[in-house]
């Protein structure tokens, strides 16, 4: 088996360096990167193809398949994510907050990086590039452990930027892939607390919750979201018609699509129509309660399980409440605390929702589907935290750093 | 067996209304329930004696009983404490962030509590009354696991705080212990994820071990600290004997405390005879490498082990390097990441070991004894987080708080 406590070492021998590296060497060094990867993206595709058969003789479905599947397009935009990720500004080395105390001392709480993330995927093989360009930015090494299916891609395109890096005179050990599918391996590296800072799971709620219940390193949940659009009475019902069409069909396999509709009772008999004739376009299954399904004919009954189920497909499920304060109850009882709305028009009813929903993103009269690190302009994206520790919401870089306090005495000791 | 699920209900109720407490309010009550546990300290004094009695019956050595005993004055100390609380500034609901997008979208990034706290801790009843305060303070509901041998002092604490939360209109559950002293409930405790959203251990090194390696919910490590301080070859050599005094043997017993001196093979011969007959005077013995055994003596070899362990006691091991990067590396091999100073006159060396030790807190030229909330002008402490997710270093009130993001729109949805 890998010896991870050996890669564990090569990752914290390189940490020193990294988190001092300039701006400038870690830009420069990210163009190369990514033009290294569109100049050898034969060699990538070569391992790619090795395996997209091995997925077509193991029966791999049609979705995962679309994930795994390289082409030359695909190689030439993550090449142009570490391009933008090098245009971002950098963050490492800031000074946060700068205080003296009455004693004299000087602290300064400036920022660090992370240290040393390691990040549990699937069969995504752009992940690989993407991870690598926004941990290296901030100056942690990372450890990948890709999904056994894309292994011969990620372990190509790591191949790829560990030559770039080394061509720039950086250790290759800042970026390092696990290619043991062994699973114990994979068990192993969530319990390697003594090198691993942080680990991030990227991709099923089975997997992130594997992550959970078997790591000893600190963790980030990413991207489970049951989201909410709550219809309020005073809701403008063409908006409201809008924002739920878009949510729900725009993209329906991501984390920020909605997933449940709770409407005023009020206004149920006026909207509930409205909705389900935008809806019909996109053939969009309907689950109400009995106040739904007494509008809403077509609509078949939803359980308790539908209205805890993130369908990442082209159903809703539908709930009726006769104030906000239901509807705020309800979702709190439901939501996966992701990203959850409110279409109103009144002021004192939204700030009701804003506050007492909780949720990362809470949204008056807006889509649920900006919930993503670009439309928040971050620049970039590792991810959806769900959780409330360390970072909440579209992580960007700032969500893959720490801080630590130096402190300027001259002779200071305690009475 | 107690059933916690229906205690994380409880507390997920309360959650709310806290969030939204005023500061105003929150304040008056932290104020009365001080005034309860004065005038209500005769019952908090029977129960404690109760406890104390059985310590006695189960052998409890002296320095655990220093702990769990109260006094009149160690109530009256909960109180001044519960007082200070009161009077910090609250940070909840301030807006960290507010920008807009282009697409017109208002976003404010918004403090809020974290939710609900989990503390573990073991049989120390003041910690009782202090996590209470500062969870209150930041609007977040807390649960309790204190250790066993100080149950009955917690509950008539918890009892008296709760009673001062209901005479002030406040629910009770903002603050529940649990009584069961099952250990499997313990256990149970750190899996109740759907409820609590970080827990907090605090106590030994076994204690936080243990937490980290059963819980499923997000855990914040406190409170290792095997701290260094490096000699540096241009130390001003009596400044050096002063900070290594002070963080050795002003308390021993505590997480900020020196453990390792790490000493420049330069100014080995001058400074540690001088640094000796400093310590001789708290009867510290010494545990050294051979060049420092060569100038010494007295003192003993030390071994790996040596350099990896938190003596808490009046002991010190001892390493000589040949330089600052020699130093460096030692110290991030064997710290805890808590806190390390360095004592230089020269500025370059200073800036490479304030760079180059991964660490809370860094020092130059002052005593590690200042990772302190306190000391930090924090106003509280619930721990020094040797992690680097979420907190690092002396955690106070902000620590205890997560954010939101409030989305205002006028309709927008994603193209």
């Amino acid at each position: 088996m890998t010896d991870l406590r050996e890669m564990g070492e090569r990752a914290a021998a390189v940490r020193t360096g990294l988190q001092a590296m300039s701006a400038e060497k870690k830009n420069k060094a990210l163009l190369l990167a990514a033009e290294r990867l569109t100049e050898r993206s034969d060699e990538i595709l070569r391992a790619n193809g090795a395996d997209m058969e091995s997925a077509e003789q193991n029966g791999m479905s049609q979705g995962l398949k679309d994930r795994l599947k390289l082409t030359g397009q695909r190689i030439g935009d993550m090449a142009e994510g570490l391009r933008q990720i090098a245009a971002l500004p950098d963050c490492i080395g800031e000074c946060m907050e700068e205080f003296e105390r009455p004693n004299g001392l000087k602290i300064r709480k400036v920022r660090v990086p992370l240290g040393v993330i390691g990040i549990i995927y699937e069969a995504r093989p752009n992940v690989t590039a993407d991870a690598f360009g926004l941990c290296f930015k901030t100056g942690n090494a990372v450890i990948l452990k890709g999904g056994s299916d894309a292994i011969r891609s990620n372990a190509a395109i790591v191949r790829v930027l560990r030559d770039a890096m080394e061509e720039q005179g950086i250790s290759r050990d800042v970026l390092q892939l696990i290619e043991d599918t062994d699973r114990r391996v994979t068990v192993e590296f969530m319990k390697l607390k003594d090198y691993v800072d942080v680990l991030i799971p990227r991709g099923s709620a089975g997997l992130i919750r594997s992550v959970v219940e078997n790591s000893t390193v600190p963790v980030i949940e990413t991207g489970t979201g049951n989201c909410h659009v709550y219809v309020d009475k005073d809701a403008d019902l063409d908006m409201a018609v809008r924002i739920v069409y878009n949510a729900k069909t725009q993209r329906i396999g991501v984390c920020n699509a909605c997933e449940s509709l709770v409407v005023h009772s009020a206004v149920r008999e006026a909207f509930l129509p409205m909705l389900e004739a935008a809806l019909r376009e996109k053939s969009v299954e309907l689950r109400g309660d009995e106040r739904v399904r007494a509008v809403l004919k077509d609509a078949v009954p939803a359980s308790e399980e539908d209205y805890g189920t993130e369908y990442l497909d082209y159903i809703l499920s539908l709930k009726t409440v006769d104030s906000v304060e239901e509807a705020i109850d309800h979702i709190n009882r439901y939501n996966t605390k992701h990203s959850d709305c409110i279409v109103t028009e009144d002021r004192g009813t939204a700030e009701k929702f804003l506050n007492g929903v909780d949720a990362a993103c809470v949204y008056w009269n807006a889509s649920t589907r900006f919930t993503d690190g670009f439309e928040f302009g971050f620049g970039a994206e590792i991810g959806i935290s769900t959780q409330k520790l360390h970072a909440r919401g579209p992580m960007g870089l700032r969500e893959l750093t720490s801080y630590k306090y130096v402190i300027y005495g001259s002779g200071q000791v305690r009475g």
